[in-house]
């Protein structure tokens, strides 16, 4: 499989920690020792997952190697749904409209960009797809309490989308060499350590120590698989993009892997957790930085819990 | 693929349509006419998407053929979450307690449980997954307006569970011997007929008479193909699954597809629209009834739109 083109979008309004520091009385130095957070982006009222998700794969069209009627599957995800029937798949099928292919849209919470590229992985393996457009989208301030100064001040929106084909397209194409993803329900306190309920409350974090004791444990381990997996050795990475969940877990992350906080790559400092697009974001934003042959791993860890990590070979 | 086994949880609260009457003042005969629901179940306070799936799941693994540790894949479905983080999926995982195996929820709405199946085939097309356990379950009365006199009286809980194999296990395994999906979120009023979204109101259907449209004609239409997929014609069908939306959309079905209403298998008068677990809830219900080498072909239709069909052979 292989990463044509990636996009990504971000809402324009800024929120810095001045923000909590006015409504929770959580200082912009507490709030950065304990994430490395300073600022985020909030969607605009007339905005959603589904805009949001739009609004990237508009911006992935303008670098399309091909006609976009040749995609011939959608795959969204997102943990934060404007809509659970018009899903963000939906949305951009109708956006592209591009008819009777298939169309679907997932959520296993952070950890749903591996999962979705997984899922198209499957269609290829099937021959039901060849091109498909994989679409990420977080619209975290929809479900928050910003006043919960437990998790309120690490959330923020975002959206991406790849453009994935079977076939190599184009000699810029990323390769992705390998992928692997988990469930780990059965670990900790997985089931109630991070949830949203819609009909409850918003999205909560009663354990996030849990949470961040198994991420830690989970996203070197699912890495060093994927490595392996290909005969390679963390000395053969060039770059790990972690979930942007926290900057203390990437960093507890790399530290665990042995790595240099140069291979780092990271965006949670200026748009907090993006949810299931962080890795993506990132992956767009850093797109030109990356020079042929260099390896990467994107590693996940989500609420539920769930766990993967993707070998993209440049 | 085969269907080693299949298993339904409804909950025990039976709403007829004399509560409708009471609070909307929709005679019963009124509703029989135009959906042809009588009554319809509701989910208990304490219960939800969640515990509905796992009480299937309880009962799936009563007629498990072999150790349920082999199970190596799961996939949720539903439109109407309890939590969009620890997902059906991961609700169930946590039930199973099997670590490590990849563990997602999905939507296409109504048409969810073809697109999970789909998934499957995708897994064990890679090599990835060779046991699966597809989870559909939806709680419609937690996101309707019951004071809704165009869709209130529509909506009932349910849930359904199959375990599905790459081998044969079991000479009675139902053979799934192929599989179309297809969003159709390009075609009539598709991204605004019906639509779900958490943070604003629950499901509303403002325009049903374009569902009703879209449904009968993509239903018909993906049956055929499945049929004409496996060298087959209507007339080796024995048995139609439609989902069950709409009682005249079923009979509208079969019409145009010009076969016995002996061959339609519906539930709706007795549990309503039970969203994408109503085929599987339908399939399971009836499996004493097939004969060896019935071909039974279930075509769903959701919001946003998506249609497929599976062809079914015991």
């Amino acid at each position: 499989m292989y990463i044509n083109t990636v996009s990504h979008y971000l809402p324009s309004e800024v929120i810095g920690n001045e923000y909590f520091t006015n409504i929770n009385n959580l200082s912009h130095e507490w709030i950065v020792e304990r994430t490395g957070i300073s600022e985020r982006r909030k969607a605009s009222p007339e905005e959603n997952t589904s805009t949001m998700a739009m609004k990237a794969v508009e911006a992935l069209l303008e670098n399309i190697p091909y006609s976009k009627n040749e995609i011939d599957l959608i795959i969204g995800a997102t943990y934060t749904p404007y809509d659970t029937i018009v899903t963000l798949a939906h949305a951009v099928q109708h956006q592209l409209q591009i008819p009777d292919i298939p169309v679907v849209s997932i959520s296993s919470a952070c950890s749903s960009l591996l999962n979705a590229i997984e899922i198209v992985e499957g269609y290829f393996a099937l021959g039901k797809a060849s091109k498909a457009v994989v679409v990420v989208s977080d619209h975290n301030t929809a479900y928050y309490n910003e006043m919960d100064t437990v998790s309120g001040h690490l959330w923020g929106d975002g959206a991406s989308a790849l453009l994935i084909s079977k076939e190599r397209q184009t000699d810029s194409d990323m390769e992705i060499k390998n992928l692997i993803t988990g469930g780990a329900a059965t670990s900790g306190k997985a089931i109630e350590a991070v949830v949203l309920r819609p009909n409850d409350r918003g999205v909560i974090m009663p354990y996030g120590r849990d949470v961040f004791q198994n991420a830690c444990q989970y996203m070197p381990k699912v890495s060093q698989q994927v490595l392996q997996a290909c005969g390679l050795t963390i000395d053969d990475l060039d770059y790990l993009i972690p979930h942007q969940a926290n900057h203390r877990i990437s960093l507890n992350v790399i530290n665990t892997l042995g790595i240099p906080v140069e291979k780092l790559i990271s965006n949670i400092q200026y748009l907090g957790n993006t949810g299931c697009a962080g890795c993506a974001i990132a992956l767009s934003e850093n797109k030109d930085k990356f020079k042929k042959g260099d390896n990467i791993v994107i590693t996940v860890f989500g609420g539920g819990y769930s766990y993967g990590a993707m070998l993209i070979t440049i």
